[in-house]
């Protein structure tokens, strides 16, 4: 863990770590280069759930909001958050703070743009649901070569700065992308913040991560409102519902404008995934309308569920990010289920 | 309800219930007729659990299962349990006990004709999942005058004697059927003794029953099995699967032979509700391969599961079966979301 009380190793120049909103570029470079600065973008379910866990684990951490609102509840719970984003930039780009873009995909583009004029070279990270098209709305704007992006797996049905808390990403997968290039002091600094705030660090390629998220998590959002659909508007169906109707459209209670986002923002991934369900369940279909049964559907399904209840995750030990080949083997690494763990050597565990 | 300490009102001749396994026609006569002897043929989850609950609810039962190893462990539990299904039926005969049939929909037809040699003119029901084939079932053998089929809708994952247990219905919704011809007697007995372990009666016509569960739990299994099998071997993919995909594919776990059995048991009404809600992922998958997105999928889904959380039981009052058009009324108020309960009047409540 990255967590200050757990740092038992002093800094490389026996200095205290870099503290205070004011901290600028010397003192983060006498300081820890795994923890700096963090500024985040976006205070809504995700990111002001963030701010509030960096804050928590000790981290010096600043805020920008558009809602004029939600700057000033975030300021009246005692948060260092402000509505001027050229502001908060700049300050970012004083002590290399790492920003972190915590905005809906199609305000990305707007957010890239300010960071490209104030705050070029600072290291730079996000919290949205899909990564290949993140990767290409920062790399429009110059800004790829300090880009490692990130998604937290948590969320609720809620939203906005008050449906946030501290403890969203406790024990959650945090996904930082291992794409070739990742600069290595930045994607360390990434882990270490999604460890800071709790959350359990799953390296993967941004378009793995795409097709694997368009599986587990937006294909079942789609089928639980397809099954919620199929109960609807029949009072005798909703009494007999039980327990495969109430868990199988449980995720339809989400902000329909989330799961929108989700799916659109990933519409690729997503059709393809929808397209191999509609083949399995098209097949099932045409079986049990010819009398031939389920026996493949239900088999199957089985023992892919199974699968699923014995996952078990493996610790990536002992790879430090830099070494000749690291960025392919913490992909390796991710696709056979590895979590991440920074090195003991770094004396932050 | 109708448990024996809730009784409050005399038996119509002032004489007390009739009580004991050897009770023959005449204390029956003498005792109360909406509370018969019950006895369960075949003593599975379902059969098992019943027994357990009639017996704990003061009712005279026993029952008939063709393990060997389930009679003994029934027998050393205590219970009244047999492997001679002929000796189980001429008992039943003797005292016009209501009989249960429990067995999987294949066995129901050796069970039929049984019951035709040995106890044609008792009261029966069923636990089946579907009603329409046991109707075509028990109409084969002469049996449906005094046929009244049930479900309830209660179950686990597991099988067997020894997965049941006492309190499997307690709120459960258990379905009475409400067809045409239905003997106003028989249907009384079979609300009674679903109310007796616990249930929640639900009227409904078999075909109508047959429609909605096809849409409400077995096309929620079988969208299970496929979400399942879409993270089937992607350990990345299990490693970022999170609530949505834990919650869809929970069902996937239930043995395979119940799924098939279930799904195949009704494939006509499941084929339909399955086409629907192809029908209803095609659209989706088109509109978001065409940049259009899932405004109406995501939209309508979760009107529909807000609806399914708002779904509120009324009581059906004061309805007694036999009075003309009581059948119809009892399957208007099941379509309305209605829920039986026994007229006041009978001094059962």
């Amino acid at each position: 863990m990255c967590q200050p009380g757990t740092v038992t190793t002093p800094s490389p120049a026996g200095t205290p770590p870099a503290v205070g909103p004011a901290a600028g570029p010397s003192d983060h470079a006498a300081g820890n280069p795994d923890r700096p600065d963090v500024c985040v973008l976006g205070l809504g379910l995700i990111g002001g759930s963030l701010l509030r866990a960096a804050v928590a684990a000790g981290r010096t951490v600043w805020g920008y909001n558009r809602s004029a609102e939600s700057v000033r509840e975030a300021e009246e719970a005692g948060y260092d958050v402000s509505g001027d984003l050229p502001a908060v930039l700049r300050r970012a780009a004083a002590s290399q703070a790492l920003l972190v873009i915590a905005v809906p995909l199609p305000a990305v583009d707007g957010v890239a743009a300010a960071i490209a004029e104030h705050a070029p070279h600072c290291p730079i990270t996000d919290v949205v649901s899909v990564k290949r098209p993140m990767a290409d709305a920062l790399a429009a704007h110059g800004l790829d070569a300090r880009y490692v992006g990130g998604h937290p797996m948590a969320g609720t049905a809620e939203s906005g700065w008050s449906a946030g808390h501290g403890a969203l990403f406790d024990g959650a997968v945090w996904v930082v992308a291992a794409d070739d290039g990742a600069d290595p002091e930045v994607w360390t600094q990434v882990a270490c913040l999604a460890e800071d705030c709790g959350s359990v660090v799953v390296p993967a390629g941004s378009t793995e991560h795409d097709d694997a998220v368009a599986r587990v998590s937006h294909l079942p959002h789609l089928l639980a409102e397809a099954l919620a659909i199929a109960g609807a508007d029949d009072q005798l169906a909703l009494s007999l519902a039980a327990g495969s109707f109430r868990d199988g459209t449980r995720v339809a209670a989400t902000d329909p404008l989330l799961v929108r986002a989700m799916c659109e923002g990933n519409a690729d991934a997503v059709v393809t995934a929808l397209d191999e369900t509609l083949a399995v369940l098209a097949k099932a279909r045409d079986a049990l309308a010819a009398g031939d049964g389920i026996a493949d559907l239900a088999g199957r399904g089985h023992v892919a569920r199974r699968e699923y209840e014995h996952t078990r995750r493996s610790r990536i030990e002992g790879l430090q990010p830099g070494v000749p080949g690291w960025i392919e083997q913490l992909r390796d690494a991710g696709r056979a289920g590895g979590v991440w763990a920074r090195p003991l050597d770094e004396g932050h565990r």
